[in-house]
C-alpha cells in the first residue's frame, strides 16, 4: 500500500492523525488523514449487513487499527458516520443492518483504538459537513444533500451549519409516506438501492439496481418500473426543495451515480418547481460520508491538541 | 374606537409608532403598535381578491393612514406581510389575488404614509418571526409554521432565525405535487381554504370550508371527502417534519382553527412519524402575520430611531 505522508503546515499545532469511519448498509470505509484532514490512506470493505452489526463493527475497527498502525503517528481524534439517528447509548432508525441500533459506536472506537475524542454523527449529516467545508456547499446556502445508497436520506445546511434537528433526526426522508392510499408505504421501501435491487429481481434482472438502471436506458418494462418509483422519490424531493428553497442540491450515494437516474430526477424537479435549484453530483463520489467523518474528527480535536 | 396609548418604557429611545399590514387572500389586517411592538389598535377588512390587487392595496393604505392618524404620533417604520415571494420590484407566486405580483409594496407604503423604513416579507415568514419573538417558537428549535388559510404555505426557523431560502421562497409547499400519477395536482388546489370552499360547494354545502368542517364532524360523505384531502396534506407535512425534525409545529390560518381538521392532521402525523413533534395552534389566531408585520417594522427602525 502506498502511503504519502505530508508535513504539517506552518502554524499547525502538532503533527498527528485523524481517523474517519463511514458505516454504510452495503460498504464500510475507513480512512486515515493528517492533522489538516488530507486523506493519507483509505480502504473500503463490504458490510455483510445480513450477518449483523457486531461483526461489521469488529472488522471496521480492526481495519482502522491496521491503517493507523501502517501510517504511524499519534491518533488525535476519530469521526464516525453512521446511518440513523445517533444517540449516546445507541442509534435510532437504522434498519438496514440488524443489531446496529444497539451499538455504542463512540465507546467502541475509544476502546479499540485508545483515542479519547470521538465524534459520531449521521452519515448524511457527515456528508453534508464535507460538502460544506470542502465540496459543493462551500458557496451555496441553504444546501440540501440527498443520499440514495442502500437507503434514502437527506441532510440540510443553513448558514454554514448542518441542521441536526430537535432529536438529531433531520433529513430522515426515507420514512416519508409514498404511494397509494394513506398511509401507503415508506419511501425507502419504494426507492433506494435496496428497493431497486428488489425491483430488478422482480423483473428477472440479475445485477440489482445497477442492472435495472442499465436496462432502463431503453424504453420498456424496466424503464417504466423505474420511472414509476422515481416519480415517488421526486414528489418528496419537490416538497423538500419547496420547504427549504436550497441554492444547490447535492446527490450522494451509489444509486446517484447513475446518470439516467439523475437525469430523470432533474427532469421531474424542473417540471414542477417554480424555482429550480442547481442539482449536482457530489464530486466525492462514494467518499462524501468518509470525508465527513474525517472532518468530524478534525473538529473534535481539542483546541491546542 | 377605544385606543389605549402606553407610555414608552424607561430607556426606550423615543416615542413613536409602528405600522403593520398583513395582506391575505381573503382578509387584510392593519395594526398600529407602540415603539415596543404592543398593538394599540387594529382593524380587519375583506380583500375582495376577485376585484384585483390595486383596490385592495389602496383600501389597506387608506385604512393605515386613518389608524395612524387616530392614534397620533410619528410613524417610525412599517412592516408588510404578503403572500408569495417578495422581491424589490414585485412579488412571485401569489396567485390568489389577481395583479398582486406586479405590486411594489414597500414603495407604495412609503409614498402613501411618508415613512422611510418599510420591511416587506412573506406572510408565513412574518408569522414565524412573530412566533419566534413572541409566541410558540420562543423556546423551540427548529420550528415549523404551517399556514392553512386561503392558500397553504409554511415557514421554518433554525437557530432563532426564519430561514428565507436562496430566493426568499422557503416554505412554498402549496406547490407540492399532490395526488395520483405524476405530476398530479398542486397541493394548494387540493387542500387550502379555497380548495375546501370548492369541495363544500361540490358536496352541496353552503358556507364553504367552515360548513364542510362542521358536516365532517359526523361520518358521511363530507368526512370522507375531507379526510381524503387531508391525507395528501399530511403526506407533505410528514416529509417536511422528516426533513427538518422540528421541535414544534405551529398551525396558523383560518382553516387551522377547526379542531376537527387539527385533530385529523395530528392523528396522521402520529401514525407515521418516528419522532413526533409537538403540534400547537398559534395563540395569535388570525393575527400571527399581522404581529409579524409589526415585528418586521420594529426591527426595521434604524438604530437610535
Amino acid at each position: 500500500m502506498s502511503v504519502q505522508l505530508t508535513r504539517p503546515q506552518a502554524g499547525a499545532d502538532t503533527d498527528g492523525l485523524l481517523l474517519g469511519i463511514d458505516f454504510g448498509g452495503t460498504k464500510m470505509a475507513v480512512g486515515v488523514a493528517d492533522r489538516q484532514g488530507r486523506l493519507l490512506t483509505r480502504q473500503r470493505v463490504p458490510t455483510h449487513a445480513e450477518q449483523g452489526a457486531r461483526q461489521a463493527l469488529d472488522r471496521a475497527l480492526e481495519l482502522a487499527a491496521k491503517l493507523v498502525d501502517e501510517v504511524g503517528g499519534p491518533l488525535l481524534a476519530a469521526g464516525v458516520a453512521s446511518p440513523g439517528v445517533v444517540r449516546a447509548d445507541g442509534i435510532d432508525l437504522a434498519p438496514n443492518v440488524p443489531g446496529w441500533e444497539q451499538l455504542r459506536l463512540a465507546e467502541a472506537v475509544r476502546n479499540a483504538l485508545g483515542v479519547v475524542d470521538v465524534a459520531v454523527d449521521n452519515d448524511l449529516n457527515a456528508a453534508a459537513l464535507a460538502e460544506l467545508r470542502l465540496g459543493a456547499l462551500r458557496d451555496a446556502d441553504p444546501g440540501l444533500v440527498v443520499g440514495i445508497g442502500t437507503g434514502v436520506a437527506a441532510a440540510i445546511t443553513v448558514g454554514g451549519r448542518v441542521v441536526a434537528g430537535y432529536r438529531g433526526a433531520a433529513g430522515e426522508i426515507g420514512y416519508a409516506v409514498a404511494g397509494g392510499p394513506w398511509p401507503g408505504t415508506m419511501l425507502e421501501l419504494d426507492f433506494s438501492g435496496r428497493a431497486l435491487d428488489g425491483l430488478a429481481a422482480e423483473l428477472g434482472l440479475t445485477g440489482g439496481a445497477a442492472a435495472l438502471a442499465d436496462a432502463a436506458e431503453r424504453p420498456g418494462p424496466a424503464r417504466a418500473a423505474l420511472t414509476a418509483r422515481l416519480d415517488e422519490l421526486a414528489r418528496h424531493l419537490v416538497t423538500s426543495c419547496l420547504l427549504l428553497d436550497p441554492q444547490r442540491v447535492v446527490l450522494v450515494g451509489g444509486v446517484s451515480g447513475s446518470a439516467l437516474i439523475r437525469g430523470l430526477l432533474v427532469d421531474r424537479l424542473t417540471e414542477v418547481l417554480p424555482h429550480r435549484p442547481e442539482v449536482v453530483l457530489s464530486r466525492f463520489a462514494d467518499d462524501a460520508a468518509l470525508l465527513g467523518a474525517v472532518t468530524l474528527a478534525a473538529e473534535a480535536v481539542p483546541v491546542g491538541g
